[in-house]
C-alpha cells in the first residue's frame, strides 16, 4: 500500500474498480458520516488516538499535501484514498467541489476521513467543509489535531508564550497575505482571500507571531512588521517539514529573513518574537557543575512531596 | 491504579517507599532524560501516539491539575506520580521548586515525564521548565498536544480561522489578566505577570480571540474588548472542561459574557469573535433535500477523481 496513494493514476483506477454507489444499492443505505480530521504536523506519532482510530474505520480517506504517506498507511487498504489538493503543476481542487464529494460520499453510507494537515479549524477551511455537511444533514465529527506552528516550537525548544517574553501569541497564514501582493511569487491563485491584517497590532512587543505557509511571502511579511515597528534585529525561527525526517530549521533576524529562508522550500511556519532567541539544541553540552540531587532540593520542597 | 494519583498523602508514601536515589547508587549512573509532554485537553483519546509511548516508559510522572486521571492511568503502576499543581486550598509548587525538581530526578537516572495539560508551549510555561533542564546539561524533549482551544473549537463547529470571519486567531490567558487588577476574584497569586495586552489589536475584526483560564475574569475582559471598540453583540462560545465527558458549553453575547458564565466553573475556553456564531450541533436535522450523491457531483470534480 505504502506510496501508492501518492500517484494520481493509480487513485483513479480504485474509484472506478470498488463503484461508489455498491453499497447503497445492497438495500436500505447505511448512514454515513464525515469526520473531518487533524492529521498533525507530519509525524505519524504526532497523531492522535482518536485520529489514528478513525483511520482505521475509514471507507474512503480524502486527504492533501500535507498528509504524509505514513499517516495515509495507517487505514486499511481497502480503504480508497483520494488526493485532492494541489501537486506540483496542478491546481488543488476547488474547495466548493471538495465539500460537494465529502457530502456525496457520506450519503453512499461510507466512513468518509477528511484528513487535514495539522488542524482542521486553524487555517485548514475546516469550518467550511463542517458547514457543507451541516447544510446537507450529514453527520460530521471534528478530531482536533496538533497544529504545526506547535509541532515547529516543540521541536526547536522555542515556547510559543513566555515569562517576560510573550503573554499572547497570534497565528496568521503567508498565503493569504501573498494574494493582497497580487501574486508574489507566483503563488497566490483562485480562492485566496486578499489579506486583511493589523501589522501595527501584530508588532506589538510581549507578543509572539506565527505564520503559516509564509516562506514565499516572509521577505514582506519581514517589511510589513518592520514598517509598523517591530524592530530589524527580532529574532525568528523556521522550521521546515516540521516534526519530519526531513526537518530544516534556520534562524534570522527579522531584517534578514526574506534572505534567509531562500534556501528553503517545503511547507514551514515562521516564528517570530522575542522567544526565537531561545532556539537551541536541545541537547546541549554544558553545567555538568550544576548537578542538583533530590537530596540538595531546597526543604521547602522537600516537604512538599 | 485509577484515582489514586489525586490524594496528595498517598503520593508522600510512594516517595518515601521507593528511594529515589537507590538506583544510581548501584553503579554507573544511567542518563536520565525529561519529556515535557502535552497532555492534551483531556480526553485521553486525544493524547498523540508519542505521549502515550513516553508515558508507558515513565519512571516518574509529574503532573499538574489539568490532567485527566484516565491519562495517568497510561503510565505503568510502578511509576510514580508527583502532583505539582495547586489543588483547592493549597497552593502550587513554585515553579522554580518544580524546574529544581525535574532536574534532580533526571539527575538520578530516571525518565522523567512532565504532564501538562494542553501543549507545553501554550501558557504551560514548558519553557522555563526547558531552559532549567538545558541549564543543568538534563537531556529535555518536548512533546507538542493539542492545546484546549483546539479542542474547544473542534468540540463545538467553531473554526478559529474561517474566510470571510477570521484571517487570524490569538491566543491570551485571562490568568494574568486578573492579577493585573490587583487579583480580581482573588485568582491573582504569586508568580503570574502583570498583564501586559493591548485590547486595541485584540479587538480588531476578521479576528478570533481565544482565552485560556479566563472563566473568572471573563467580564473584566469583556469590558476591556468592548471599551477598545468591540461591538457589544459580538458572539462568544465558552467551553468548560473540553473533550471531557463532563464537557459544557454556552453561548453568550459579548455585552452579557460576565454574566452568562456565572454557572460555570470548571477550566473554561472563551472563544471570541464571528466564528462564534457558527457554534451549533453538530448533527442537526435538516436539509434531506439536498442530497447530493457522486453521480450528481460536477462533471469537473468527477474527471478530477
Amino acid at each position: 500500500m505504502s506510496g501508492t496513494h501518492s500517484t494520481g493514476p493509480r487513485i483513479s483506477r480504485r474509484l472506478r474498480l470498488v463503484p461508489i454507489a455498491g453499497r447503497a444499492d445492497a438495500g436500505a443505505r447505511p448512514e454515513g458520516k464525515v469526520y473531518l480530521v487533524g492529521a498533525g504536523p507530519g509525524d505519524p506519532e504526532l497523531l492522535t488516538r482518536r485520529a489514528a482510530r478513525v483511520l482505521l474505520a475509514a471507507d474512503v480517506v480524502v486527504y492533501d499535501r500535507l498528509v504524509s504517506s505514513a499517516i495515509l498507511d495507517l487505514a486499511p487498504d481497502k480503504a480508497r484514498r483520494l488526493f485532492v489538493g494541489k501537486r506540483k503543476s496542478r491546481h488543488a481542487l476547488p474547495q466548493a467541489d471538495v465539500n460537494a464529494l465529502l457530502v456525496a460520499l457520506a450519503r453512499e453510507g461510507l466512513t468518509v476521513v477528511r484528513l487535514k494537515g495539522g488542524d482542521p479549524f486553524m487555517f485548514g477551511r475546516g469550518g467550511e467543509e463542517l458547514l457543507a455537511c451541516r447544510a446537507a444533514g450529514v453527520p460530521c465529527e471534528v478530531v482536533p489535531g496538533v497544529s504545526a506552528a506547535l509541532a515547529a516550537a516543540a521541536s526547536t525548544g522555542v515556547p510559543l508564550t513566555h515569562r517576560g517574553l510573550a503573554q499572547s501569541v497570534t497565528f496568521i497564514t503567508g498565503h493569504a497575505a501573498s494574494s493582497a501582493e497580487g501574486g508574489a511569487e507566483g503563488r497566490a491563485e483562485g480562492g485566496l482571500e486578499a489579506l486583511d491584517l493589523d501589522w501595527a497590532a501584530l508588532s506589538r512587543p510581549n507578543h509572539t507571531l506565527a505564520v503559516y505557509m509564509g516562506l514565499s511571502t516572509a521577505g514582506w511579511i519581514a517589511e510589513r512588521l518592520m514598517g509598523a515597528g517591530l524592530g530589524p534585529a527580532t529574532p525568528v525561527v523556521v522550521v521546515e517539514n516540521a516534526s519530519l525526517p526531513e526537518e530544516r530549521r534556520i534562524t534570522a533576524r527579522l531584517s534578514g529573513l526574506g534572505e534567509a529562508v531562500k534556501s528553503l522550500e517545503g511547507p514551514a511556519i515562521l516564528i517570530i518574537g522575542e522567544v526565537a532567541a531561545l532556539a537551541a539544541d536541545i541537547h546541549p553540552e554544558s553545567a555538568a557543575d550544576r548537578e542538583v540531587r533530590v537530596a540538595d532540593l531546597p526543604s521547602s520542597l522537600r516537604s512538599a512531596l
